[in-house]
């Protein structure tokens, strides 16, 4: 078994084999081993060359068999062809880790794909694990290891990075503001990013993890290890790859209203990552994160050279749910004294006409101090100027904000400067790593926002997902699905499955002619609505499959009669599998209730508004169950037909609990029972003590 | 009269005034005369300081009395005490334009307001003309002028420039890369955005005008500039002060809908304005128009060193509403020779195989000329590297970039890269100003897409707004309003305006006692409705003064009883005027129509999601009458409800004519009654061919 503990041979091995590295060096020649020696990685390296001689004053073995000892890890860089042969050789010799950087196979033609199958038999057959093909590699800043033919900037931070292109692999120096540990995880065909981000969270050097993800194999295996870590340091998402990539037209609602992309977000919050929609964003959340240990509130200080500044910042901190802070009295009153009269005063506090008045060190020092002490602030944003030459000097506050911040740890100081001199005043504002720059005020609040977010809401927050148990009606379950094949379930079998697993059906029976259907009518109360039960029909109301509201047995013979003519007349080829009588509801608030099956996920819920106009609407929530009867119950409130539910101008308020199990119920259905692919009731009627479904399909795949 | 010409004489006067211009020179004077000489002003310069002598080498005449002409322009740059008494010696001097720069009008206390009356009551009499006060003044790179205390960078741009606040007009030099025209409107006491707005856009050396916004007085008169600029040049807008400002509590659902923010993004768009989010946005704008002179369609290429960052291409092309260009077959047929056959190959292209089997740069030349060349494609989105050192240098393209650029002037390509060196590579990407560089991928692709739309979207619309004729119901609608005082007008009223204008009601009556009531119901033909009909009542179920759905004369008579002496109990001092008797309808779809005035822009109409849930749905849009039947009919499809009327599984389509005809009613009423504050017709009812108002509310200012 490979330990968490294994994956340090990876980022920082005591002992490294360079197999197929280049005799070329210097520019230009991608030298992995050039690369290393620069760095002044202390372990042992072995680099292996056919030719065997001497690269770079170390002995260049021709064989990895003839290397004195067992390396921890070889990293093949030699091109795709030569892999399989020198991965089998490196096998045979016991190296349990190899790194592969090539391209050309799952990312290539067949070829490449049949090479890449045939390094995993050999794997699997000696117990290796693998990192790559198509990977940069593993880059070390703390131990000066690099495994990587390209040259990265070797400045330390507390940045934590798995990326899945060479983009944020190479471009990690710009985006992140350093690098701590980066591993490119390349096709993942073995280690993959759920793995490595375990590892990574565990690292005490790492203050913030990054993720760019492309793609994804196993969704639960990842939102698992996306739950321990950000239970442990802030994690930062980038995934790519969001346009809509030519999926199947789907054939229920649930399956047309939940894209790639929006699962994806649901997961990405579900285990609290962040999620950052550029790189800008990335680089805004890493600076907060690795800079700041914490932060008491979200209450903001604004102190401005410029009140136009100030009302953008007003604009951000309420954008970003932050707080404008109320001052305390001591504040307020230097304040007063500092302004002149003539001025308004308060936060946001614009520092000019104080500045004309006191000198603009003085004053900006002044309240600065102020408003840092005040108890009813846990964060100041400045705004300062950037100008040109002399009047840019007798503004330039920078060393003073340093100050405080230097002083006032425990409140993070954000800035934002405007003029020429940007730039510049960046890299002043950020020498001491207390303060951190952004490019704008509305970067500026988003980060805070985040940074609170963090400390009170995700760490505080149990993140472990529950445990449902099997439904008991699972036994019936499996013989209601038992010899059914792919595609539309009839109306029939969907009702009775529903009921197995408890989720209430209007009274409906099932009638194969017209004398039954009557008897039934009775049963059940008029009115009633007669229903076609076929696995053929999918859309029953498009072929006239569905009557409602029927209040005598005369209207029902007529409209039996009627709607099996209609079907058959059109549809010569359907079989009717027999007619559903069933209790006509009216009032109660329509409602969507749906699973799905998503590839990288498994089962996906939706809920949302139901009835004819779901699809216009698009009032829905996802989520990826097992979830607890708090996030079901978050699920139904984002929406807002959840707003409706809880009773608005005199609607009747809905007892959400009993919402809350159905929905329990269906990711009960929807976990025990892979080849369902797709479930929609809709509608689910919510009245306020009972909830029914009227209509519902299944799909299996 | 002041012509648009006139301006002329506040951003390049033959011969301007400085007006208590100080004596200090050098560092943190603060000097205006210094600044406009370090320009190389060429026009005549007089300062003016109480002392006399000579500043600057310049004679300083005691007052403006002594100066030997009538200068263009007066730039009063004393205290703000000094002020009024300077402002009246211009005044008298016969001088027509006087920049007040100071502090403390308007934006202050009881006296500076009084102040500034009295500055505007001497200016009326003497036929003066003010920028500011507040303002940092004017700057002109094109002449060198430059009547500011503050220094510029005087690098010249095709830019033009609005601002309302030091921030914008200090920054501008980051904020907009550099300056053509720039005026600081100040607190626009007189001389406003409009009135400028309409003066830079007949510039001809300005290719995009930006606007800072705090504040708006007059929003027809806004409106009316902007659409009339917008047609000549891109105008770009910064409206800042998007947080409710404590507005008091709406009475109306349009009232609650139809937010501060909410109008002034609707007007920004009814004259095709860009609205920039942040100040980050400004500049990608800025950078964009003031360099491509148009685009032929919104097809990309996208030519990226990594495939990485080519899937990021295509999220940010979609997201923005741009394509990813279909290549034709000799654009295609190259990258299938240049591309290994293992790899894939198209747009978006991923260059490093390519590179790797035929040298990078000859690779890259290559491929973007062919991509350049393409018929199919419309501007090219260049992905590069800038990496550090050696390995950097090899993969460097920015001059093979820039060449392509030189000579395909018609098509734009913008370029983002990835590594430490970006803004090394930012200054060499832009250094011959026909290649703009982007600090994200996705911001690149949202100027690309500004570009499109201003060229073949707003230059090919007819942006002039329509006049609407006088509804021939006034004159009914001047009787009903006769006498009527401040706040809720009764039931029947409201129903008598609406169908005075030719919208529509349900059949309804005024009954005073029960008999009449019997009558009425008789006449009108069950089932009908009760409502109670009081100035008192805004909200008549929430006092139970609405009884629907009544189907006989028996249930009519119990209700009537019922409701007032229900009404009665509880509020005995309301004043009953009546009952209404009204036509039940069911079905149809439930629609919002409403009516707001806002203190800015007048009316504004609000349609959208009607009923019980409009405030739950929120689904509503707004326009600012007068509005073309076009401009009405995006008004309904841009809600959901818009896609209900339009016919959606097996719902009937409601003809959306008579909805624009009625919206076209409310827009008359509205603009002819400025009495009316807020309008309510909710719910207005759609079927087929018949759309009615059920119920209403109208509120008087």
């Amino acid at each position: 078994m490979f330990s968490l503990n294994d994956y340090k041979k990876l980022t920082e091995p005591e002992s490294v084999a360079l197999i197929g590295v280049t005799r070329r060096t210097g520019k230009g020649s991608n030298n992995p081993l050039e690369v290393l020696l620069e760095w002044g990685y202390q372990g042992k390296v072995y680099p292996v060359n056919l030719k065997g001689g001497s690269i770079l004053g170390h002995r260049a073995y021709t064989s990895v068999q003839d290397i004195p000892e067992v390396p921890d890890l070889a990293v093949i860089c030699a091109p795709r062809d030569a892999v399989p042969g020198l991965f089998t050789q490196c096998a045979e010799r016991g190296i349990k880790l190899v790194v592969i950087t090539a391209q050309g196979f799952f990312d290539g033609d067949e070829r490449g794909k049949l090479m890449q199958k045939d390094i995993l038999s050999t794997a699997a057959c000696w117990g290796v694990r693998i990192l790559g093909p198509n990977t940069l590699g593993v880059v070390n800043n703390f131990n000066h290891f690099c495994a990587s033919f390209m040259r990265f900037i070797n400045t330390v931070s507390a940045t934590g990075i798995l990326c899945q292109s060479g983009v944020f692999t190479v471009g990690a120096s710009q985006i992140y503001n350093g690098i701590g540990l980066l591993i490119d995880t390349g096709n993942t065909t073995d280690i993959d990013c759920a793995d490595l981000l375990r590892y990574l969270a565990r690292d005490p050097r790492l203050k913030v993890i990054n993720i760019h993800m492309e793609s994804l194999k196993d969704g639960q295996k990842f939102m698992q290890a996306a739950r321990d870590a950000t239970a442990l340091r802030p994690v930062v998402i980038y995934k790519t790859g969001a346009s809509p990539t030519g999926s199947v037209a789907a054939s229920s609602h649930t399956g047309s209203l939940s894209g790639d992309d929006k699962i994806f977000d649901t997961a990405f919050k579900q285990c609290s990552l962040f999620r950052a929609k550029d790189i800008e964003e990335i680089n805004d959340l890493n600076k907060i994160f690795s800079t700041f240990h914490g932060i008491n509130g979200k209450n903001v200080g604004v102190v401005s050279i410029s009140g136009g500044a100030a009302i953008i910042a007003v604009d951000a901190c309420t954008r970003y749910g932050l707080e404008v802070a109320q001052l305390s009295k001591p504040t307020m009153d230097l304040l007063r004294e500092m302004i002149p009269e003539w001025a308004h005063y308060g936060n946001p506090i614009d520092m000019w006409p104080a500045g004309m008045f006191h000198g603009y060190h003085h004053a900006y020092r002044r309240i600065l101090e102020a408003v840092i002490a005040d108890p009813l602030v846990d964060s100041v944003i400045c705004i300062t100027s950037s100008f040109l030459d002399e009047e840019g000097d007798f503004l330039d506050t920078t060393e003073i904000i340093r100050e405080v911040a230097r002083n006032n740890p425990e409140k993070p100081i954000v800035a934002w400067t405007y003029g020429a001199r940007f730039q510049d005043y960046a890299q002043k504002f950020e020498q001491e790593n207390n303060v951190v720059y952004y490019y704008s005020i509305d970067r500026a609040a988003r980060a805070l926002s985040a940074l609170y977010k963090y400390h009170h809401v995700i760490k505080k927050k149990d993140n472990q997902p529950v445990s449902l148990p099997i439904n008991s009606g699972q036994i019936l379950v499996n013989k209601l699905l038992a010899g059914t094949v792919k595609g539309n379930l009839e109306l029939t079998r969907v009702f009775e499955i529903l009921e197995s697993y408890g989720i209430p059906v209007a009274r409906w029976g099932k009638a194969e002619n017209i004398n039954e259907a009557v008897l039934l009518a009775e049963k059940i109360g008029y009115p009633v609505s007669i229903k076609v039960s076929s696995p053929q029909i999918i859309h029953k109301s498009d072929v006239g499959g569905v009557r409602l509201n029927i209040d005598s047995t005369e209207q029902l013979k007529e409209n039996y009669q009627d709607m099996i003519r209609d079907i058959k007349s059109q549809h010569s080829d359907v079989k009717i599998d027999g007619v559903v009588i069933q209790e006509y509801l009216s009032g109660g608030t329509e409602l969507l209730l749906g699973g799905k099956k998503d590839p990288q996920f498994g089962p996906v819920l939706a809920f949302g508004a139901g009835g004819i106009f779901t699809e216009v609407l698009k009032d829905v929530s996802l989520g990826i169950p097992p979830l607890s009867s708090e996030e079901l119950k978050n699920m139904i409130e984002k929406t807002k037909v959840g707003k409706i539910l809880a009773g608005v101008r005199g609607t009747p308020k809905v007892n959400i609990d009993v919402l809350v199990e159905i929905l329990t119920y269906l990711s009960q259905l929807m976990l025990a029972n892979p080849s369902i692919s797709e479930i929609d009731i809709n509608p689910l009627l919510a009245y306020t003590e009972r909830v029914v479904a009227l209509d519902a399909r299944i799909i299996l795949a």
